[in-house]
Formats: C-alpha cells, structure tokens, sequence
C-alpha cells in the first residue's frame, strides 16, 4: 500500500507557522488526502492557501483523515523552538490507534517519546523523525576542498519563513527545464519532507553546523553540478544567525539571493528589532561569506505576498532601484528573471 | 567534606592539550590536591607549566590522587574531537573503585556510559560531564529583554584558541579586585571547570545557541552586574563561526574586546583561509551585533606569545596604530590597561 499523507495543521493552516505543510503541498511528490485543521473544515487547501496549488479537503481530526485513506500524519507546522506540543502529542496518540504512521520535523524527537515508541509497537505503526543528527558528522574538512566542476546558489534571508526554500526549489526546477543539471538541497525538515534527503542543520550540535553544510555539498554533488541550497533563518536573526553563519561557511556558495518580505520592517519573531536597508544586508552576507570563500549576491528574491498586484509591481522596481540587483517574486511572476540573473552569475564564475 | 580535585593529564601536563588542566589551576577557586602525569612524576605544577601559577605535586596515578586526599578525578585534557579514550576509561573506573568522582568535559559523555554509570552506583560516586546541554533550552525570550542593570563584555577573536577566555577571566579577576561587582561566564568545558557552571555551546542544538547565551545571561546576572562572557571561535573561522555568531547575538553584549594572535596571519586549522586586517574584523563583529544590540569593539587583547618583549611592544604599538584601539597583552603585562579602555567603554553607556 502506497504512503498517502495527512498534514497536520490544527489550527494554524492559513498561517505561515503551516509552512511544512505549505511546501510539502506546493513541491512534494508524495500523496496527500487531505489537511487536518478544525477550524477550517470544509475548505480545501488552495481555498485557504492558494500558494499551497494542490487543492485536498480539510477535515477536522485524524478520524476523519484515515476515513479518507490517510497512512500518514505528518506535522505541518513549524512552531518556534521545534517542540511537540501536548496537544499535538494526543493526537499522534490517537492516530497511531488509528493505524496511522506518524512524522514530524520537530526538535523533540518523537522516537525519544517512550510512550510514543511504545505505542507504535503496540500499533505496529511506525514513528518517523525528519530531523534527526546523522552520524559520524564533524567540522568541515581541513582544506575546504570542494567537488569538482559544481557551483552552489545559496538562498538567504532578511528572516525566516519567508521563502527561501521556495525560491530555491522554484530556482532548481526552473534551471532544470532549462537543461541544467540543478539540484535543491534542503536543510530543514520541510525541504527534506518534500525532496526525501538533506539534514536538518538546526538541529545538529553546534560545533557541526559547517561541517553538516559541507557534507549536504557533497550528497548535492552526486546529484547534480548546480546546487540550490536551501537557506535557514538570517544573519540578523536574533535566534538563528548562528544556524545561517554556519550555513553560509560551511557551505562556501559561489552566488547568493537575498529573500525579502517586502514591507516587513522588523523582524517577525523579534519585533523590537528593525529590519537594515537592503543594501546594508547585501553587504552584511558578501563581508561575512569572504573569510571563507566570496559570494557576491545576484538578485532580490521579493516576497510580495502581502501586496496587490500593481503594489507588488512598484515593490519590485523599488527594490532593483535601492539594491542595484535584479528583483522579483517567483511565485508571482515565475522564476524567469531571477534565474537570469542567478545563472549568469554563475556563468560569469567560468 | 568539601571537594578536592585531582587532574588527571597523563603524559600530556607540559602540552597545551592540558589547557583544561593548566586553566583550572591558573584560574579556578575549586581546591586542587595534584596533577596525574606518571611522565612527571616528583615535580610540581609549576615547575612543568609556569602559567599553571598554582603549585601541586604531579603524582604517578590515581592511588597516590587519593592517598593526597582527592574526591574528584577531572579530566584535564582537551583533545580533538573531544573522545574518551580507553586508557582514560580504565583509569576513570580505577578511580570510581578508590571511592572518587569522575568528572569531563568531553563530546563522549561519560553518562552515557553503561559501564561508568554502573560503576558510579556500585561505588556511590558521582559521574559529572561538563558538556551537557542542559534541559529545557529554546531560542531567546521574543522581547529580548535582559535583566536589568548589567552589563556585558564579550571577548571575541580572529581565531579559536588563541586566548579569549584566559582575557576574560583576567579582566573579570581585575574587575573585581577594583570592586565591580564582575563576573566571568564560561561558554566552554575549561571555563566551566574552572568556574563550576555554565554551558558548553558548542554542543547544543545549533538552533539553540543564542538560547543558550541569554540563559548564560540571566544565570550570570544573579550573580553580578559586569558579565564578562567567554567568547568562542571567530565570526571568520570557517568551521566554529555559527557558534560565534550565535553567541554574539543571544547575549546581547555592550562591549566587544577583540583576541588576535600577533603574527598569525592564516587560520590555525584551516590554512588556506588568510585572517583579514584587524579593522575588517573590527567592523564585522560591529555589524553583525548590529542586528541585535550594538556593540562597540572597545580594545584590542593581544596574544604576544611568540614574541619577545621588544617584538611583543612593537606588535602592540603597531596594532594600536592600525586600529585606533587600546591594545596589550594581558599575560605579558597584566590586565589594567585592557581594563580601563573596557570600563570606560562600559561606563559611557550609562
């Protein structure tokens, strides 16, 4: 029997927080029945979330998604500090009872959830965890060598969740079509739902931080000679910079794009902390990525979500005029003018 | 009955893998009765390693530890890649069977050790790892607020192991002598042996770590008003920068004083990587702790060990030229002018 999933968004599925389930919507391969949240029954997932494209019911609670064919609840929220909330944990309970295999992407490990583990013994279900360490990871190698013969495009951020991992996966497609032996690599448990591999790098110790990077280079290089690698929070991130700095060196990109809500002023966890003028966090990631091999930031990857269309309009022009640097949204307008700019970038490195 | 170390360095005390060791005898106020070394038997502490400061005997083992009157057996050697060593482990469960506690800052930890653990029971002794992360971490608190009144100065470097916390700790000692309320915040499994608390960040989860550095906060603000928190790697060293940047922003310090090496012109692990001029690792840390609090780097510590003295004063005119920053090297020549540009950094604040 094929893997159908449900996903999980109590509550929360018309809010980025839902961003799992976002992705895994928009970009995964994998099936999905339908998306639990009680508070939205009766909608469908691109009623609420257009961006979300795959159009599956919302149903109330797990019952309803195994009478649907569900085999799978997987978390779709991304909540701040990674953990399992009791809430959440019941339903896991209930839908093992179910049947159900349950998967998250959370720092509380479920498979260290002793009642959780027996419970899928019980069950004879099994209990999944996106965002373990692997093994045998240490700090990057002593001379930086690199694959041969690959590039790497690095998505970063003036904050998280704003979409980085969309840009990128838009990016990799779309340089795909264009006969580029492209790849996305994930480093967050959303990206590894959708695409099957990658490390969560958050959730490394760390010390490792780079090294995990390094070896995420080495998986992509196997799979492909141009990388897009999946960005994780922002260097002026008061939570994350650290995972984004050990990201950025350990991964040594050749090309950056810089994501940008546009409108957001200050940061959306950390209110009391302003958002720098653009061109400040250009010069911020180039300084910072030139200890260890430079980056030069090609484009503005603009989320104009927020925006009507000739508002989004004048975001993008106003952005290519503060920043120098081709600027537009991917979903809005497709991945073309970014992937122009990106590639020659890229190109113009021999 | 109060607790009284020995220092367990066989074969290694007069080598700066010993830094653990040779920290919590220059540094620590936990009682010391010995060094095991059986490669130096019949000397003294610092007769072998002069900045050790404290003199101990330097016994063959752990019987003669006990027989000096020892409780506790702390590994005082930090090796790469922070493994136990078998020959280590035999000695820890010697010492458990004389009635001893084990105590390490190791990646292993001693806890998850069956055997160890097991031991610790049948003997009624105490197995304590310095490098724990403890329960409970998350990211910082959304306001970002600070306990008030206190103060933070933040030893940052070009390099790792280059000195750092041996200035922090000197500064924090100067602080009080001058009858601040200060206090030295370990972030290290040395500086945590020597002080008795704090948090190994390196080895927690990565999203964690500016976490990790408010609590460290909040702990030493119970304890004092003028934190001086140990740094960590460099904002430039490819694999320990995310750590750096992580605890650059979970702490929030004040005040930044920049360690560099004199004469060291490439990263000590990874040689291909040229460190910067000393004003573009000024002006990074500067912006990057802009995001969060503004931090101004007041002094220069620099670590004129391989220079005699005329080359260490020539290094330390050259870098306060280049710079514009108060410069000395708080080994050679004691930490007052350090601590006057720091304070008075400290004091401009308000």
């Amino acid at each position: 029997m094929s893997e159908r999933l449900a996903i999980l968004a109590e509550g929360l599925f018309d809010q980025s927080d839902a961003k799992t389930g976002h992705g895994v919507l928009r970009f995964g391969d994998r099936d999905v029945v339908c998306v639990v949240d009680s508070t939205q029954v009766g909608k469908t997932s691109a009623s609420v979330v257009p961006f979300s494209r795959r159009d599956v019911p919302i149903v109330a609670d797990v019952n309803a998604a195994q009478a649907l064919g569900a085999t799978t609840v997987l978390i779709g929220i991304a909540p701040g500090g990674g953990k399992l909330t009791p809430a959440w944990r019941e339903t896991l309970l209930l839908a093992m009872s179910l049947g159900l295999n349950v998967e998250a992407g959370l720092h509380t490990l479920l498979s260290d959830d002793a009642e959780l583990v027996a419970a899928a013994a019980q069950y004879g279900v099994e209990v999944r965890d996106l965002r373990t360490s692997p093994v045998g990871l240490s700090v990057p190698r002593l001379d930086l060598s690199r694959p041969a013969g690959i590039r790497v495009v690095h998505t970063v951020g003036t904050d998280c969740a704003i979409g980085k991992m969309t840009t990128g996966l838009e990016l990799a497609d779309a340089a795909k079509a264009r006969g580029r032996q492209s790849v996305f690599v994930a480093t967050g448990q959303t990206g590894i739902a959708i695409t099957g591999w990658g490390i969560a790098v958050d959730h490394v110790i760390a010390d490792y931080i780079a090294g995990a990077a390094e070896r995420l280079i080495d998986e992509g290089a196997t799979r492909g000679d141009l990388l897009f690698l999946e960005g994780q929070g922002s260097l002026i991130h008061p939570g994350y910079s650290g995972v984004t700095q050990g990201l950025l060196h350990g991964a040594q990109p050749d090309v950056l794009v810089l994501q940008h809500l546009a409108g957001q002023t200050v940061n959306d966890d950390y209110r009391s902390r302003p958002i720098p003028p653009l061109p400040d966090v250009v010069r911020l990631y180039e300084q910072s990525s030139a200890a260890v091999r430079p980056a030069r930031v090609a484009a503005i990857a603009l989320n104009t979500k927020l925006l009507d269309d000739a508002g989004a309009q004048r975001a993008i022009e106003e952005t290519e005029a503060l920043t120098g640097l081709v600027t537009d949204d991917v979903v809005r307008n497709g991945p073309d003018r970014l992937l122009d700019a990106v590639l020659a970038a890229v190109d113009a490195l021999g």
